[in-house]
């Protein structure tokens, strides 16, 4: 029985930019499970529905629906023990709890307010005054006008960095000498804004960039080749 | 042969405030190791000549010195390793220099600003031009411009916490279930401050709060019983 993923899409069909899906693929891909991905866009909510609730990643196992990728990593692990492992562990997985944490408060909202327009612009027509609706309530302000300062703060978004900065100059990976799971949840943040932006989250000559670009590679260049900006 | 610790220490002997040092204080105990801690103050250069180095924590286990904080917790793990771990393997242990990373640079520092005047005012008098010309040119202002402004930078301390806030509310402590040496390293800048300091870092219905109280109680209240603030 092959795995199905529920994959955020844009306009294009290959368009696939969620952070939470891009978790998940490069989970999958680390246990070296074979996936068919199926484009599915905000307002699907009929779609997905037999998972009891609304937003993707979905995963379907045969006859078991896991959703939220977390509890699909979880999974994973628990189901598929005999494949390489993502988080190491008891240790390293309360561990990666705590990164899953950084990067939902402190990467993706950073990234958010930089790149929130160019999302916008990718969506499928059918997606777009849902979009707005939920994020200009989030934000608290027009679409427009959340990324409009992003030149200037893109700065400050670097500085939130620095904490993976400092454990990059002592290792390659949140995982140690390979990736695991925690590096695929914060790359996840990156990998969404390169599929639908051309803004430079990164100085060229930072650490982090390296980082991504090892992640990049990874699997055969699964995040490289999607389709994207190369930024 | 017993193990030293020397350990940074106040105008009285027994005030000893060291983040760095409640890190490796916690250690040997999660190791159920035995320690004879040496009060130390900064001007000590001399004392600790013998370490190759002029701070603290410097442990003496038999012929072995070892300084640095995390260089300690990784000659611990590696040495008694019939011991309780104190990272629960590799990717425990990499993904705890993350939780270092983020402690040094958002957790400390946070700190730091809050309680800068409190620490001066508890120093043994040799070593308060030291403490009084290196932070001043850290900070670059006087000691007493730093944590003029404490009362409404606290709030922004509080919310660089979120990303911990979140994780404590699936798990109890970093390590999980039970505390590692993660938890100690974060808990080690808590520590700092409420040895010296009255100010209340923390809102009372805090989560972060909850978890500090349960590692003062640790190690039949290691922390809880060293001298300083009931805060």
């Amino acid at each position: 029985m092959s795995l199905q993923l529920y994959d955020l899409a844009g306009a294009e069909p290959e368009r696939r930019f969620s952070p939470y899906c891009w978790r998940t693929k490069l989970a999958l891909a680390h246990k070296g499970l074979a996936v068919e991905t199926i484009p599915w866009r905000f307002t699907d909510k009929d779609v997905i529905a037999f998972s009891g609730q609304g937003r993707v990643p979905v995963l379907v196992d045969g006859d078991r629906v896991v959703s939220d990728s977390w509890a699909i990593a979880t999974y994973l692990e628990e189901t598929y023990v005999d494949r390489p492992s993502l988080f190491g562990g008891s240790a390293g997985k309360a561990l990666a709890r705590f990164v899953n944490s950084w990067a939902d408060n402190v990467v993706a909202p950073g990234i958010a307010r930089l790149v929130l327009m160019d999302i916008y612009a990718h969506l499928h027509e059918k997606d777009r005054a849902y979009f707005r609706e939920t994020r200009e309530n989030r934000f608290g302000t027009k679409l427009e006008a959340v990324s409009a300062d992003r030149d200037t703060r893109v700065v400050a978004f670097r500085q939130s960095l620095e904490p993976m900065r400092l454990m990059l100059g002592a290792q390659p990976f949140f995982g140690g000498e390979t990736p695991n799971y925690a590096d695929y949840i914060v790359f996840g943040c990156f990998q969404w804004s390169r599929c639908i932006s051309e803004f430079q989250l990164l100085a060229a000559d930072d650490p982090v960039a390296a980082w991504r670009a090892r992640l990049l590679e990874a699997f055969d260049g699964l995040a490289r080749d999607a389709l994207g900006y190369a930024v």
